[in-house]
């Protein structure tokens, strides 16, 4: 059914070995997609000599298989916002994510506060979305504004992008937590894996 | 439509006679239902003399009139589970806000991670509920828990409850941001209103 | 000359009697405007017996005597903006320091990012300011949006408004100085007078 | 007698030349095991040039001799287990200094929260225990777990283990500390040796 | 058995009615002692009405009954050390928690490590008992030198005495995870509770 | 016009080859200055290859085209000064900014507040900047005495020079915060960029 | 002999009848100076009643009997400085532990930083002193410069003194640990006690 | 005379070149001893060149030149401890420091608070010492019980020695500020120099 969820490996802390065997028993023993989150290209290259049919996203981080074909419904599609270009990797894990969950997703990105016009020029895309992620670093208030212009839920994820008083994202994520709009949810700062997770969840909801 | 949104009122700050003309503006010049969140008795008072029908719930902190009489979809409901009894407040907050936006409520008291098989007891309403929202204070672990044992989104609101170094619900708040179960997003700390309002949005999704 | 500086007594810490006699020495031996800053309602009180023509600004929390005619330019105003309607004491606090420092200063409360469509219907006044003040709690995002509208001088003021992990007004600060607008400088927390000391020396500038 | 505590040297910013010369030091002048915790690879060469017996557990960064034949009880074992894989190291660490000091051990990896079943699965392990040691990091909620599940001592250690908002374990520390379930004793972040000597001293009371 | 585990009531965000309740439930349906802690002289008033044979010690803020008639090991005994006065209330707690828990308690406060000799002198209490509780406030130095004189458990409890950057037990607690000595455990700020608890637990191992 | 903005690119995060092709586009496409902030030497070669006649400031960190002839006016400058040699970087970073925004710029290193005569000793060039810039880490005092010392805004930037209890420009961020002086606004530590923008701002006012 | 320190009475944290209890008891059993220090005028009142020749200082906040006719060295004295008047409750209770432990003692209130030529204009103090006491909240860089000024010990104190990002006295505690100037030794917040203590200690050194 | 200082330098920060051109000024310009801080081999490389009696201090971090032949007080010196082997760098910064001062420095190295014995073995040392500096990480203990043995002055080091809730030295930083012995007085983390320098102040007190 479409909540199938693809088998996930966490990366970060286990040996290539490691990796590239749970990745070949996933592949052998599932039908499903299969997702490794926090991958390294050395991580990739040693998935590859088990499994020759896996991709790697470099930007997401992500080492994937693309095997299910359940047919995704294009009019619900999930849109990944991002404040800045360095938060791009952040919201490209969140965006492969959800994909490989089925969903249809669409990016915008480099749509900061600092200049409000070119987020309100996307009002279109934002009125259209089912679900919302917004990836922001420094002072995070790109989720605030979202929220406050979309009816429909936004998943907050703090970046790490930032100096000095971003204390390594605390500042976005303070910012995000005590946002004024209502519907915005927050995650742990960087995890585009769990907002591309419950997004999708949101996204399948009938 | 069903996303019709009540109009709200955040009192904290605001005198009695502020909530209770901008109570009586809403009553007069809207269809909809009126939620006063964060009121105190004082502020019911000074409502009522201009709202007579006005209610209130102390338990919840909210002042408000129900007349939307849009039929709730009673399949589908919100889930409110608490680990303790002083998180009851915050997550009566958050059941008569999603009530007031015309979902169904079930609740779920005092079921935390010290006692599991409270928990497990209560396995049937997890499966059956269509969102969870999981108020808990101290170390916050009851979201995880129910993130891994449900597969739907998980509103998690770490209250203030706590001595010592809870540091006034800190230590919840990084504990549910760390959660390793995915599918579980965070709202600021005491927020029932916004974990209500959330709950809403993605329980009338279609 | 016009950058001439009121005298200033900052009552907090102080007691009535060490107040009330500052006041009256200052209205003795100097022609220009008096400011008392975080004065309560008694402190007015014992300088009222001894400066009768003393008045109190209760929102602001400022005593204050205003004699001093220098004319002002009245095409040169402050703007002062609040996201919320509790920040207001602290955007009085910076708005009646400004207008006794000899500048004309206008408001405009409660243009919080969450509705960013009233922000910018107030477009026209941020194009006609000199200089900006920007009061605001909570995730403290409204610094960043008007930094970005406005090509001059954003000063930034966070708010302790909030509750939870706002953790007292840091949650605005970080925010604020994580700002990717560039042109906005930070304020303490609640530090409406400094606000309005420094937007009164940049306004004066020619 | 059993309480025998084998002679100890913390590596963490010793040289290789004092750490090999103080081994060899208690290897001639004591009979009792010897541990030498937070070691590297190249500190173990270096002692095995002077002390060839000695051996290297790289998971538990010990170096140790194992001469002590005292006969251990196999009825009353530690039990130490871990909520991830990453969280071994730290497992390991407390685990072999508990062996070094005449304990049964036993393990149980990877029962953390997020899939409850698997560790009310081990419950047996759980009941026969005399001493329990939960490892575990980003939202460390498996010691609240099993302090419920238990009637017997409980020493949780928090990892490091986890990204962002995990502040390098403060989110699993200050769970654990806030841990609702009686009987739960918190060790410093990453501390599995002082877990280990902890539990082998309960462990050994009569 | 001895384990037997008095039934606890945690009455901080109780009402007196609620408290009472269920301190009279438990009275009529157990044999147990009874704790309830963290309890007010109003809510000693309030149970009083129901169970007249209640006791309440003041400093310890415990109401109880002791029924249990179960014989006390008097050569297996807990000490509970402070390091100054003010610590007193929350070795009280632990303390009576300990001894409604069966087991027999030694106090000796006011050795804070400042003046060591009058610790030193105390030495034959540290090698005679069993299991130590150390409650110290301000820089929590007691619980290290202790558990480097004590070949035996130590649960260090930290307190909130203190001022400026004792930030509230912060200090304590730091230091005591950061003990150098083997053998300590540490529990939440002012858990008095926890550590009698723990310290039951220890001293009933055969 | 004066206020006529360089184009600027946030070189952290970016990829060689993604500076050289925004910094060529500007190039092209612009007449203005060209600021790319945060650059490293590498950053820069890559930007020769494209664009031959730009320039490189290493202590800066500022890879630069100026090209605007814009007469400057010499009688308003901005005065930047450092508490410690340190400092500079930082400051270079505010002064080229400030000065390819066609500033005047006068410098004046190490006068920090331990050596208060060497800042005494330049009063006449305190008394006729126009706007002053004040870099410094550790106890960032200078922020303090300079705002007491001058009539006319004061941008403070703390470094994260220091070590220990300077936790990387938090103590130096804090004590400007609190400066008891008037005028004295606040950005993100090491943000030199920032504070040149803001004084450019404020020079050109007229 | 000189060093002989008075006996010390801490009263935070104890009951009026205790501490009058331990003040008659030192002044029964000792010849020397008596100090109670963090008293309240009620303590006071009952002290009065057991000991009739106790005075008290209200802004000290210290009840003493000063009997000891030791001469003191009027050569040698400790200056302590605020730079605020609300900074001078700390600095009494500095100066006069000092003078009741034969020491002369002078002040100098009010010579914060933003008005350097106040302390400049007291240069003779500060030339001829034996030992300086720097008392200062909000960014307390009064200690800095202090430090470079004087060539002998420098005990600086934060105060709790500030509001906003002062955090009880957390910035100036950190600006004073921060100080570049050398000779500087810091204090707990507000502790007066143990600056006028230890600068004591310091006076007497031959 | 006995307060003169040699001349300092602060390496942190300075390029090898800056910091022989300082040294080799100093060198010809003055007659005292010189001290250049926190040095590598590599600034030490470099000086030699150009001042070949230059010589280095490993451990201390600190090259120098010794030629100021004042006779030194032998019977007034300054001890250094140290709770562990970790701590020493700091320690003999602060000794290297005060040597050059012209002070009698002693080292008691490795008597921290767990084995209480080893400190008190040393009590002669502590009663001979004129000035002691402690030098500590972890719990920090040991300041507090050498203020509560010695009835002089102790200036303590918090040092960055320790891992996971030591937080880089503010676990020992924050129990020094609050320890309940009076006479402690408190430098930075790890600043071995500043406590030299201060120490040596006092010792030439006469
Ligand atoms: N980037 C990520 N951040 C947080 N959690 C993740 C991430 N990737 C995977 N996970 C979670 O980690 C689990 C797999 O962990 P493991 O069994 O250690 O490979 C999955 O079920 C996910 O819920
Ligand atoms: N609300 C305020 N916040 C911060 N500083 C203030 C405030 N009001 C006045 N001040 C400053 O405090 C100084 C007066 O302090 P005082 O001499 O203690 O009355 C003035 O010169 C102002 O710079
Ligand atoms: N002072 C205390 N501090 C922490 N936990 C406590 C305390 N007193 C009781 N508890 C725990 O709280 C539980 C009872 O909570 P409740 O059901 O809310 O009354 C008991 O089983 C104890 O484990
Ligand atoms: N290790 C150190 N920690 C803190 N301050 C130091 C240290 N070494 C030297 N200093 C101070 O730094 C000043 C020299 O700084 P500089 O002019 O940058 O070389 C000296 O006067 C000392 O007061
Ligand atoms: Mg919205
Ligand atoms: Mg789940
Ligand atoms: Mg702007
Ligand atoms: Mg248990
Ligand atoms: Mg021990
Ligand atoms: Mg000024
Ligand atoms: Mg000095
Ligand atoms: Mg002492």
């Amino acid at each position: 059914n479409r909540q199938d969820f693809p088998e996930v490996i966490y990366c970060a802390g286990k040996t290539n070995q490691q990796i590239a065997e749970i990745f070949l028993n996933l592949f052998n023993h599932s039908q499903k997609n299969i997702i490794a989150s926090r991958a390294t290209k050395e991580n990739y290259e040693a998935v590859l000599k088990l499994v020759p049919t896996a991709l790697y996203d470099e930007a997401a981080r992500i080492i994937y298989v693309q095997r299910d074909n359940t047919p995704v419904d294009d009019k619900r599609f999930i849109l990944v916002l991002t404040a800045g270009t360095s938060d791009i990797p952040v919201a490209k894990e969140a965006g492969l994510t959800a994909q490989l969950m089925n969903n249809k997703v669409e990016y915008c990105f480099d749509v900061g506060v600092a200049g409000i016009h070119r987020l309100l020029a996307r009002k279109d895309l934002i009125d259209k979305a089912n679900v919302i992620i917004v990836a922001a670093g420094m002072e995070g208030a790109l989720a605030s504004v979202v929220g406050g212009l979309a009816n429909k839920p936004v998943i907050a994820v703090p970046t790490s992008v930032g100096y000095g008083a971003s204390f390594g994202g605390l500042s976005a994520l303070l910012a995000m937590l005590n946002s004024c709009a209502a519907g915005v949810a927050v995650m742990n700062i960087d995890n585009g894996f769990g907002a591309g997770r419950l997004a999708s969840m949101i996204n399948h909801m009938r």
